[in-house]
């Protein structure tokens, strides 16, 4: 069984205006996850709407794409603390399942 | 549980050639999506062959990766038009379950 | 159904110091896969650290991300090769589970 030995964690990738991605990275720090992986300079258009209504982004502006695992232990913080900067500032986020080695060094 | 309030979607990635991300930024907006992210200068070698048994990619070329999630009412006709570029061009397509806040943003 | 024709596969996503990218290409070949996705020039932080507690990366270091999908029966072979990398080399890797078209593709 390829997975064997695995642990099951969960992937959440944000995609926000350049500008912000310190704030995302706070966010990461203070729901306590290990690591993050940051794509900058990613362009992109949309995703529908703030919720005035507004374009979320407009096509070739500078975004950052943020990923980062979690276990199942951190993720109401980080996704509550994700939540609230949404309210604010436009972006999307994506959560999916992964899995991992090494999972305790998601959790330290 | 972490994901309440969230809602399964599909998340759809491709890696074209980067001439051909415009043809993939049409057909996500013909397929109704609400909208995308695009990583440009990525490299990549292979995977495999067009029809005719020619690469794919060369190594180092440049490509684009560009990542869209859609509602199931959507994903029809983004994969069918997918498909039908895929005839045509070289790339790949990666299709996975992702959840997202916010889904009336992916609707609109 | 918008799967239909689409065949399971498992997509891998490593994070290396750019250095060590060569590598984990060198490993994608060995365990067969048909292609491979490179993101450069990707920073990070963390997750966590390596054996001995150093820290994986450190901030703004210069990773990165590749993104490759393989068939059931080439993934032992490709996630023993990377287990074997991160114990000497500092890393993570992402295992979850993708759909794609054309799965002859990835099996030659």
């Amino acid at each position: 069984m390829s997975r064997a030995g695995m642990a099951p964690m969960t992937k959440v990738e944000v995609v926000v205006a350049g500008t912000d991605a310190p704030h995302v990275q706070e966010l990461f720090t203070q729901a306590g996850v290990t690591g993050y992986t940051a794509v900058s300079n990613v362009s992109g258009l949309g995703h529908g709407g703030y919720h005035e209504g507004r374009l979320l982004f407009n096509d070739q502006s500078a975004l950052s794409l943020l990923i980062t695992v979690a276990p199942e232990e951190k993720l109401d913080a980080l996704l509550a603390g994700l939540r609230t900067l949404f309210e604010r500032r436009s972006g999307v986020m994506f959560v999916s399942d992964v899995y991992v080695s090494r999972p305790e060094y998601f959790r330290s």
